[in-house]
């Protein structure tokens, strides 16, 4: 198949040694140029985090001369912004960040590297996805780096709405004629049941690990976390305006209505 | 004066020495019962970064023996976390997170520790504020300190709309005076003018800093960035629910001419 015209950086937050990055450069080198920048090693749940107060080195890194990126000492939206503004000699055409080992869905969306990467991207103007697999075990990264190719190819025709990424989760199947078709979503409000497990450590020093589990207690196909339960590709377009406009007007009279003196 | 019924958690993402955390906690412990849980280290632009890798550590801490407080080994959003479901013996009326030294206006909001950690408390089910300075020199945090008391009594009074924060930014003037009022604003869609400064280190080895000043183009009032610009007050409706909704309708359409399988 003849190259199409198109300029795509891959980076995600798993790093560049993974496997899911791996599959998606692979699959999507097969049609575009290629670029990828990446941490160099795991930033899950970075947030939109960048590096301000630490300088960012940047590695030469070679995929066992299959594919050939930059391995930066920083975040996934560290990795848009180096490679824009310093590593790459063109504009890429688009961003593409994942695929992630983990669904990236609900209240998740917050604390996403991976969501946050694609984020950057459009904030720089450069159409972009951020594409997750919905497990930890086992994963099957192959359709979901199919889909991303469609998603890419679709992209690079038609474009995307101002200032807004699309968020795919793909469910993890062994066989693509599991995945019961694409769903058009909007971001869960599921929240979680969160603890501490409280530790001490060999010299007598208290520590902590973070627990949690997701409540969907949604059952909307419309919601992001329902559609990827239910074996549905979810997509859904984000933006990063968190203004809530929907309540202005109720905040206004409250604020008419605050004694401010009190 | 006596001290009103209300529990407030304080953090912040300068960390626990910072001063601006010190004028806040001075001010609200004159009215109500606060709680201090903040990183032991300054934290800037991490976004909604939580430590999942990582154990947490906490160690007490006394300021000069004005007020007490727990020092955690993470972000912002981590405090309010192990505050809520580890350390504090009861649940907090409100989490009050600043006063940052700089704003956190427009495209900030996405990478500000100070917000997150208010997203952090909403998520809990916690009304919750963030509020920041704008400067990065010579700050005044007293009048923001007492605007922050005005807001937590307000909100303890009248609660806050479901999912949703405020986003407080206060120009830095020598006397109150100098303010010009309070506006109701939207987050601001300024972008940076960006690069990255290349240096060699003494060892030959090239790192980057990244650069960036914000280029501020709108004139509404109503816009975070302007309100602050022009000495206002500003408080912005914060959610976490990213969906774009404008678009669902144009990427549907979008959806169904995408022709999937070419």
């Amino acid at each position: 198949m003849m190259k199409g015209k198109g300029f795509i950086l891959v980076t995600n937050d798993d790093g560049i040694f993974a496997e899911g990055l791996d599959v998606l450069v692979s699959e999507l080198k097969k049609r575009w140029d290629v670029a990828v920048v990446a941490p160099e090693s795991e930033k899950s749940a970075v947030g939109h985090a960048i590096t301000l107060s630490d300088p960012l080195r940047v590695k030469r890194f070679s995929k066992n001369g299959r594919w050939e990126g930059y391995a930066v000492s920083g975040t996934p939206a560290d990795c848009v912004k180096i490679a824009v503004f310093a590593l790459l000699d063109r504009k890429p055409d688009m961003v593409v960040s994942g695929i992630n080992l983990g669904s990236n869905t609900g209240i998740n969306v917050i604390y996403s590297g991976t969501v946050s990467a694609a984020t950057e991207g459009t904030i720089i103007g450069i159409p972009s996805i951020a594409i997750s697999l919905g497990t930890y075990t086992d994963p099957n990264f192959v359709p979901a780096a199919r889909f991303a190719t469609k998603v890419v190819g679709a992209v690079l025709r038609k474009g995307l709405p101002r200032n807004t990424l699309l968020n795919i989760n793909v469910p993890n199947v062994k066989s693509e004629s599991e995945i019961r078709g694409v769903r058009l979503t909007r971001q869960g409000m599921s929240g979680y049941a969160e603890s501490f497990d409280k530790r001490v450590d060999p010299r007598n020093r208290v520590y902590y690990w973070m627990e949690g589990d997701k409540i969907i207690e949604e059952e909307d196909e419309g919601v992001d976390d329902v559609a990827l339960l239910r074996n549905y590709i979810s997509v859904t377009p984000i933006h990063y305006d968190m203004t809530n406009y929907g309540v202005m007007e109720e905040l206004q009279s409250w604020f008419n209505k605050v004694e401010w003196e009190k």
